[in-house]
């Protein structure tokens, strides 16, 4: 029997969104550690398909005809026909936190033999702060048996807020179409008993397979553009999230974690589909890149909207000219942000956040 | 009984430098690995003292008194009575690679109870590329079963060279005395299996214990400064080390790894003492990070030479008005610089590398 801690951690404040196209089976195996959550399930595809969920869990679910009804003509701004999708599930969610999870991810095993509570680890993890500034080399200082070591400064090491955990994946590793066809049985053994922030200024490629983070403080920069279905790309709906995430958290003075947990991801999906969807991302990420590391905030950009709006636009000046893609792409940034703020009228989001201040 | 590779990697390219005051019976658990190296032992403290090198080891030793035969009056910029004292071995090496360690270090062991290797591991650090430009979340992407993860760029997976090789340590962690005061029970059990490059940009507290490096690459840079008798700080030595050389590494296109290899740390030095000794550094470090995240070399700075040169520069005009340690430890880094050519006459060192082109 698996015992799981009799209140669970931000059982109220937390979403766990799912994209999917099949019935959710696979989450029998994750029921000890998310059946208390509520779940927000966006199905993608074929609309008059039913998705099984099983009995049990607290869901809302929301197909294309869905998204449509919600958003009117703002629809357009949300993939179809990819996992993309994923990011209506975190505009219409009203929590303070989100997780998400593919639906081929099963709960994996610490070294120890013992079933890993993912979403227990993510929430620690979101709830611990960052340390962007300056790197430790003992990882995370605020896990149990670890601190900063001699030589960090002092006045860095109340840390800043965390606006995201990504965690890491044990089996099937999270390859490019290439990889995958050159190293097609390898597999991610490496247990890595770690949790560090990404430092200030670092770009990284952030996988949405199993990745939570702090809604209030980051939900609006978390769009995952526009992929699959009459779009020329696929799979870089997270690396876009990621890249925008991250060059926001460096300006607002949030950070990003990245290690633990594990998942365990049961199946490579089919690298000469993959190769298709990604063969243009492959060349233009040697663009985006540069375009990423050289973003920079006017420091008006105080709350994450305005940010992410101000990308936009440096998206269209600068990367217009790499492919049309990325006009259209720039203009379905400003429709997100306008969809979020349809749907969470509170106001700016980051506002509300005591020490949300710009940097 | 440990095995050994029959022919031990770099055996006649790498020195063991070992800064000591006491007999190196330490050097009986380590046998094994470094007997068929080379040792520069650096004799701090009473020259006239007998250090005992167990049988059986091949090594150099240089007292006080021969620092200051060979140096003169350049002597002035090697530490005394202080670990700093064991940069003079990087000095008069003659190999492409050093590998440091404290006498009181011993083998470790990994989680399946073999004996690690460290000097192998830092080998096999300094021998692979470093990723400084992106973050990859799978760690070391040259490490058996590990690669790019999607999303990485392909233009920068050849990596660059590494440079350095910081490696961790077991049971009592390298805090400082405050964190030592607090936490006097603290003990470092986690076994962190990876390896990563330290980004680009960002600053880290290097330890000096168990630290490798390429000194054809950056050893004019590995000077720990002027610390113990006579000098207001100790404990900073490998720190101002770490930062110099990761400022230039980022300057000239060069790779800092940190995590494995872990070396098991026997003894906590006393915090008091330490305490002593830091206490000056504790508030000076404030305004060193914030300082070496400043630095910004020009573009003709082409050599390590040239880049310290200017970085010894920039410290007296900045930090000169901290206190006036800066303005002696800025004519101390100038002084090493001319000892350093002295004593490797072959001319500028990083104009050898085929790559070691300036960015």
């Amino acid at each position: 029997m698996v015992t799981v801690s009799p209140t669970p951690l931000l059982k109220d404040e937390l979403d766990i969104v799912i994209p999917t196209i099949r019935n959710l089976d696979f989450l029998e195996m994750w029921r000890p550690f998310f059946q208390p959550y509520h779940l927000i399930i966006v199905q993608d595809g074929d609309p008059t398909k039913t998705i099984k969920v099983p009995e049990g869990f607290d869901y809302e679910l929301y197909n294309r005809n869905d998204i449509n009804r919600i958003l009117g003509p703002k629809a357009s701004c949300i993939s179809f026909k990819d996992s993309a999708c994923r990011c209506f599930g975190y505009m219409v969610s009203k929590k303070k936190y989100i997780y998400t999870i593919d639906d081929d991810c099963f709960v994996a095993k610490d070294p120890s033999g013992k079933d890993i509570n993912a979403l227990e680890q993510h929430i620690q993890n979101l709830l611990s702060p960052s340390t962007p500034f300056f790197f430790n080399t003992l990882y995370d200082p605020y896990r149990s048996g670890a601190d900063f070591v001699r030589g960090y400064p002092f006045s860095l090491r109340e840390g800043v807020p965390t606006a995201v955990s990504h965690g890491l994946w044990l089996n099937i590793p999270d390859y490019d179409a290439p990889t995958q066809l050159v190293k097609p049985l390898e597999r991610n053994t490496r247990y890595v008993d770690a949790i560090m922030t990404i430092p200030k200024g670092t770009l990284f490629p952030m996988c949405g397979m199993n990745l939570a983070f702090n809604r209030e403080l980051i939900g609006p920069a978390m769009y995952f553009g526009l992929m699959g279905d009459g779009q020329p790309i696929g799979r870089y709906d997270d690396m876009w999230a990621g890249w925008c995430t991250k060059v926001i958290c460096d300006h607002l003075g949030w950070g990003v974690k990245t290690g633990l947990p594990y998942i365990w991801h049961s199946k490579a999906s089919n690298p000469f589909v993959n190769l298709k969807k990604e063969y243009k991302g492959i060349y233009w990420q040697e663009e985006l890149i540069p375009f990423f590391q050289s973003v920079a905030l006017p420091k008006d950009c105080t709350t994450v909207q305005k940010c992410y709006i101000e990308i936009s636009k440096q998206v269209k000046a600068k990367l217009g000219k790499v492919d049309d893609y990325f006009n259209k792409l720039a203009d379905a940034m400003v429709t997100w942000i306008e969809a979020w703020d349809e749907l969470n009228p509170s106001g700016d989001i980051s506002a509300k956040i005591p020490n949300g201040a710009s940097k």
